[in-house]
């Protein structure tokens, strides 16, 4: 009797055995993370993605002297696909569909991982990506602590991606990166303009304490940006809302070769605490024709950004490329808590007034609640105001606002 | 000899059991349902989609007097991802890329279904989606007995997808909805109208029969439209048939501060007959300016849609959301049947034409042979002629048309 | 002690089979292969794939007469989804993100593959497609020996892909496939010109040699497209190169009810040998208007390209459709090797100058670098050069260039 019941049991063991012998190194799995879903094959050689994200803006003005409106709108709505090919390269690719044609194309690169320079691993990345320029202006930002970047990083930071090759060479608390760009997309060669600005960045950062949930990093950046022919140049900025069209400073379009440019960058976390603050610089090259012929006017400006976790939650860091992501909930929603939430705290300056040109300086401050009941839903609340306009076209326009998000991904 | 063996046994079982002992609550696998692939993972508290669809239309006409054209064109090129997001939460988002930019994004909201209130299911949305007004605009176009609304749906009813936050309170046989919301997308605050108009809408509906095959509902609905400034209304109507541009009934443009508007819903369906009937009327604010200057104007139309299936199907109802689905075909293709075969027939009527407005009225009548040889695979063949119309730019202008449709979904 | 044992591994067994025993026609599994990820039902009846492509050009001009630019861009960023529904319908839908609206819809179509016509397979697609002329232009260009078609191939070929049905009727050694279509997307019906043209493509191909690596294929082709009304046409072309809009070849506007056209197609490849040549002509029905009118000119054009792999590979050939697949290297970067090389020279000719139009003929030649290190990745280097410009708004307008393509896929 056993025996024949060894002889059962052989075989139900032969059948689970066949069932399950077609696994290979092709075989591709999925898994969730964080509410992600990845695919990836059993050697791990190949793995792949496909995302999304919305980002829903209501926005309610007090105004000053300017009208600014009131409304809800989409901030981003993105599909993206990313993954892993022959385990050295990689691709991301995604299109934010605010946007039209070319123009809503965001990241879209190929990048290479397999480089050592002087025992360095050295990674290369071919496409529309952002500079190595800043430091806000690199982050996701779906994980900021405020909805909009401050006034200094947008205007004066790394600005839109690019098309172009960026080199990161990685030390074991260092990043030296450097980029060469040419246009952004739906701004190149036309009929009128056939050639491209060449746009060069470079970065170094270094982080004295790089632990988890304890970073110290700081950071200086360089930029040069020089056309052959010359390129109208327009720098304004919004108040940290995105949702009004007005500007309160603006130094209307001039006429110049190119410009450089410098920042400098510190970040700083300690568990649930996180500060951020940046110096940037950006002077041009001789203006041409105007007003401010021949002039080189600088325009600078600044913030600094502090947040907390009322919950206790410290960010994960990736000292790569310092980049923070998404806070994981001490006690999520799902599993009976409150979710994670985050009071963050911001003071801004941009100065777009120098010799001729009288863009008007902008001062700013806000607050910002952010919950995030799991680890990859947002919803935020902001107030902003201004609180001084010096000069420009907007002298003395100081409205202030009160915004809200709702944001999803997968 | 037997220790042996079992010692063989117990190793072998010790190994299929390590080659599954990966499976955990976060691995994901795929089913095919219907022709759909959907992701879940294992305790079903993530899933995700990524599907598409695409239809694609000809039509003939035969003129009265205004051109129309010929030709084929898509009417919907849609990829669409949607999930569950820890159990509890949702997300949709369709883009079809007939439209441009934001015009494109239809569905995309956010949604939490874990509220109760007086021990009801609550759902909350919150995104872009359509106003829980009237019945035809709320139904999936890809079963809907005609490729186009009627002409009192399209120009009455819900209208197009708005951004808002939209509650469902869900009984046992009723469902009470209501809708907060802004512009829809594309439409939103410019610098010439900053103030988006506020749209509110609200539908109960009552299911005295909801059983398998055999349903009767009835629906009202109101809808109140205003905006702090005075915005530019037009209501004109394409016959039935999308692809020529030609609208026998157009108000042309006139100024107010918004409009109420009220229908009536009555569904019936027993096996495979369906019946659905809706009369919508809205009323607008006093119009500003023009030979109407002072006058609020009332429109109003309705409409009667029966259809058959030959093949003796009844179609999927969704009594949650009174929304029908793809009918399953008895004998498929694919299995050496000859599919579902509905035929259909159809009255509506718009009056756009009250006090000093004279859009004109049309009446309409169509009939359509609709063929899903699988499940998700339509064919659609209409004729639908204007019986009248009266008034107008356009008054006696009644053409007839064919129109076909191949429609295909992933 | 032994039967507790056995008890034991049976109870384990049973729960190794229930883990196993949800197994059936409808789940879905996935497989990597040449790095794209492809979903399966376990029946085969079911497949997807979402998939994307990024082409990446850089491009330097020799200017000789007329301003060309230099700078990159996206030649292509597309995504797509493709699948098989019910075993015998497939659908794929690519679109590109670097055009607008339905500009960037490109394959978008339904196929059926399930007939027979006299014992031979026919199958039917419907939707956005090539017509079936020529042979280059129903090429994949991801795949092809020239980062750009011949001059002759883009402008008197397939050109672009446009609504209709089309059917192949597949043989041993030949097929013969037949298209009617309207216009392409974008243009279609309007209010000034509301009936599209149709278009009928007729091809017959026949391979005497069709082995794995050695493939003789001859082919033939005719078209013809006509107008209720009148259409304005205008032939041009870049010479190419993508990225600079000067194009030295230019018919200017004129307005016809149509045109014929023929095209004969050779084909051979010989392991890492590949030559590919095509005749091309279109004739115009009587012109209306300007100086030519009344006059039908014919313009007339062809190439020969030959490529081989310096590595000795030999690409994947469809026999069906005759279309040439990505090469596999046969020692790919990620084993050690140093990928695939190919070698490719081109000539072409396309004179756009007959009767009283005036276009201008233009010779080219060009050669071309492209490795492939991995099955799916490719790198190319070009050199093209205007060998004559006679005639035509550029007459003797003849640059020279060096562009180069960064592409991934997955």
């Amino acid at each position: 009797f056993a025996q024949q019941s060894d002889a059962d049991l052989a075989e139900r063991v032969r059948l689970l055995e066949e069932r399950l012998g077609s696994a290979s190194a092709n075989d591709v799995t999925a898994q969730q993370r964080g509410g992600r879903i990845q695919f990836s094959s059993a050697d791990g050689n190949f793995t792949a993605r496909v995302g999304g994200r919305l980002l829903l803006d209501s926005a309610w003005y007090d105004e000053d002297v300017s009208a600014m409106g009131e409304g809800s709108k989409f901030r981003q709505a993105r599909l993206e696909a990313s993954g892993t090919l022959y385990r050295h390269w990689s691709y991301v690719f995604q299109y934010d569909f605010t946007g039209s044609a070319e123009d809503g194309i965001k990241d879209a690169y190929l990048r290479y991982n397999n480089l050592k320079v002087a025992d360095l691993p050295v990674i290369l990345s071919l496409g529309n990506q952002f500079l190595p320029f800043g430091y806000l202006g690199q982050q996701s930002p779906k994980y900021t602590m405020f909805m909009e970047q401050s006034t200094a990083s947008l205007v004066l930071g790394a600005g839109e991606r690019r098309l172009g090759l960026r080199a990161d060479v990685l030390g074991d608390r260092w990043r030296w990166s450097t980029a060469v760009a040419r246009a952004p997309l739906g701004s190149r060669a036309t009929d009128s303009n056939l050639d491209d600005p060449v746009d060069i960045a470079t970065q170094i950062t270094y982080s004295p304490i790089q632990e988890k949930g304890h970073v110290l990093m700081v950071g200086a950046s360089f930029r040069d940006q020089s056309s052959k022919g010359s390129d109208t140049h327009r720098l304004r900025a919004r108040p940290q809302t995105h949702l009004s069209p007005f500007r309160p400073v603006d130094t209307a379009a001039f006429t110049s070769d190119g410009f450089n440019a410098a920042g400098a960058q510190l970040v700083y976390q300690n568990g649930p605490f996180e500060l951020e603050a940046e110096y940037l610089q950006q002077k041009y090259d001789a203006i041409q024709g105007g007003p401010a012929d021949g002039e080189k006017p600088e325009f600078t400006g600044g913030y600094v950004n502090a947040g907390f976790f009322l919950t206790g939650e410290s960010r994960a860091y990736d000292p790569r490329f310092n980049v923070f992501g998404a806070p994981t909930p001490a006690r999520p929603l799902s599993a009976g808590g409150a979710g994670a939430w985050q009071l963050a705290a911001s003071y801004s300056t941009l100065d777009l007034t120098d010799e001729s040109i009288d863009g008007g300086r902008i001062d700013m401050a806000a607050v910002a609640l952010n919950w995030y009941p799991e680890q990859r839903l947002r919803f935020s609340l902001e107030y902003g105001t201004v609180l001084e306009v010096d000069g420009g076209p907007f002298d003395g326009d100081e409205p202030s606002f009160v915004q809200a998000r709702a944001q999803v991904e997968w």
